[in-house]
């Protein structure tokens, strides 16, 4: 099916991949839009032309209207969507007037948070992960806590903070303890850190009290984003002991702007990770529900000219499938809404280049991390900028998730 | 200022009280009312009838709009409805017609969730509890963690399973490990617990990036309700670690219906314990910043007639202040909205018999709680009812919460 429009084959976004974001241009609000290559497909004009229904669901400033509308509807905008770009449709390409409405290049576009969160899980979920920071903070022949191979541990996280793509990060002040020191002290943190995650977004909720199994899992999601959950170090490891990390990661989340759908990436279903020990039957699942997706941190100082990539994995690696994690976080009865959002948790791979964090990538300040101008790395500064991105390749496309950026700026004085 | 309605002086919605709500009576669906007396005041009638402005706020199915007009209207509303049922002031209580569809009986009433909460957060504040906790699981000569006399620990709790008092509370599910058994296993939780907890919901909220001044808090704030913090303590031991309390809290939380607001407290705020170490500057609060709130838990087994007072305690003796809580939660610059709600974690007096739950009352087990009718309790059964009230008591009238209930059902099959 390829599309009217020139895409090549090394783009994002091909009609293959048709992610959903809100957007707002030529002076007009915030309204519901899909990327198709250099351009977003603004949703509300072809609505508003007849071309699509539900007008009102498009006209949103959040896609939760549009998730919450439910799979059917999804995949009948989607098929549309594809019969009105591919190249032997005229109604879209043939029609001049309509089509320059509808297709803004992306130079003209604000890109907004995607979807009004309700809750926020982040899961914890890459053994690579739980194992680097356990042989760092515990024990290094025994890095793994008793429950981490039998649940996929998680917290709630905050969603008032979740932010879009290119938002500033500003360094957060707050209480931490040195080793050395008797006291705590107050101040910037000095050990700020990325997390590359990836999140989902629900589709179909469940009413409280009616868990959804393993096996029905699947249908109750709607699509992914890219995720840094900024965290600050040196907060956390003070704060953490009872109750889990809190303003650590409360500062900011940063989510990319467009949430690729579940049905474009279902050709790169994969086998997860074998579980060994088996899981308990309601978290055990036949299905192949791991996603191949290849995963990149790059970071590029205020002194680089360009960015660097600094790890490579891939979110197939993932231990907890996104299935369990849904059958774990509903099992007690817990509701889940339309437009919850729920993350993996860091992804590390195997190799130390492969790692999703700096903490990992620089092994606690112990090998800081050494840029190509000669800079070195142990933890983020100012005016550093991160960058997450990913995607799955098809047979001459690809899948792309876009990307997450932030900058840090400096803390409040 | 006496009320045209007779009210007794142990009721605990008086005049000078004033609690919002949101019900629903009359085959009309969600809308704001205060409580007076064995009535609801339906303050959508009344903003219809003239009496008050913004009509819209009063219609809606929750409080968000209204607690976002910002104090000055909430006092403007206040200061109005106190006039209004003032026993010399006629407009209303002159009015037949008008005082027949703005004044509806309890019996009538469905209370609703009175917020809809964007981000709920759970503090761990009470000394005592932390040191019953600490004694019980840690060490018994050095119960409380290093941070906690430094600052207020919380976590983030679910928002989504945020239900009102009288919605039964299904028994969760989910995997528990026994100490003695070699692997984890699956079913109904067998340590099911209350907890006596104060709530408060954010009035005006602070932009990301920009903290509130522990001196500024107290003026962020709306109004308090109780809280029961349900947990599974069985899942809750097997699932914490690294990152804190998860489906052992996420099932169910009930809060009192009736939003008893900041402006009716203000006579009842007195010092809160002494706090040494002296925290940290920007905990620093040189005001009265406890509030005098007494607190009550009762108790009712299916085969009891009537409920039982288990515990009774004082919400004074929280030793974070809510102030210092707003503060910490938002020195990184997390940003708080309108209607969030923040929790005062378990509140435990000094004394046994003023433990804020019954993992503490009866000791994880090994001192059951004897009940007045023979039975006993080392964690909740099937069918038991827990009733958590409070007021405050002034010269010849109480500022009441209210209560909150709500009764235990067992695990689906």
């Amino acid at each position: 099916m390829p599309c009217f429009l020139p895409i090549p084959a090394d783009h994002p976004f091909p009609i293959q991949n048709l992610p959903y974001g809100v957007f707002s241009a030529r002076e007009k609000g915030p309204r519901v839009g899909v990327a198709i290559g250099d351009y977003v497909l603004d949703l509300s004009v072809l609505s508003e032309a007849g071309l699509l229904p539900s007008y009102g669901v498009f006209a949103e400033p959040s896609l939760n209207a549009f998730i919450a509308s439910g799979r059917d509807f999804w995949n009948e905008v989607r098929a549309t969507l594809q019969y009105l770009l591919d190249e032997e449709t005229t109604t879209l390409s043939g029609n001049r007037r309509l089509r320059t409405r509808a297709l803004i290049p992306v130079q003209e576009l604000t890109m907004h948070l995607p979807v009004a969160v309700g809750d926020y899980t982040d899961f914890y979920s890459s053994k690579q992960h739980a194992i680097n920071v356990g042989t760092m903070f515990r024990d290094k022949n025994n890095p793994l806590l008793p429950n981490w191979l039998h649940l996929p541990v998680a917290y709630h996280g905050r969603a008032s903070s979740l932010v879009v793509s290119g938002a500033p990060i500003r360094r957060p002040r707050g209480q931490t303890k040195r080793p050395e020191a008797a006291t705590p002290g107050f101040g910037p943190s000095l050990e700020l850190d990325f997390e590359l995650e990836i999140g989902y977004f629900v589709g179909q909720g469940n009413t409280l009290g009616e868990p959804i199994s393993v096996t029905d899992a699947q249908q109750h999601l709607f699509g992914l984003v890219l995720v840094n959950d900024w965290s600050a170090r040196d907060l956390q490891r003070w704060e953490y002991v009872p109750l889990g990390p809190f303003l650590a990661k409360n500062f900011s989340t940063s989510i990319s702007p467009w949430v690729v759908p579940m049905a474009a990436l279902q050709p790169f279903r994969v086998a997860g990770p074998k579980q060994d020990p088996p899981p308990l039957p309601y978290l055990s699942d036949g299905q192949d529900c791991a996603y191949d997706i290849a995963l990149e941190i790059k970071l590029q100082t205020a002194a680089m000219a360009n960015a660097y990539t600094i790890s490579r994995t891939n979110f197939k690696e993932m231990y907890w499938s996104m299935n369990q994690q849904l059958a774990h976080h509903t099992v007690t009865g817990c509701n889940l809404r339309p437009g919850d959002l729920l993350a993996s948790g860091t992804l590390s791979g195997a190799e130390k280049n492969s790692y999703g964090s700096l903490l990992e990538l620089a092994w606690g300040g112990k090998e800081p991390l050494e840029l190509p101008n000669g800079e070195r790395r142990s933890f983020l500064e100012d005016g550093d900028t991160v960058i997450l991105t990913g995607y799955a390749q098809g047979d001459g496309y690809r899948i792309g998730l876009g990307e997450v950026r932030g900058t840090i700026v400096s803390a409040p004085s």
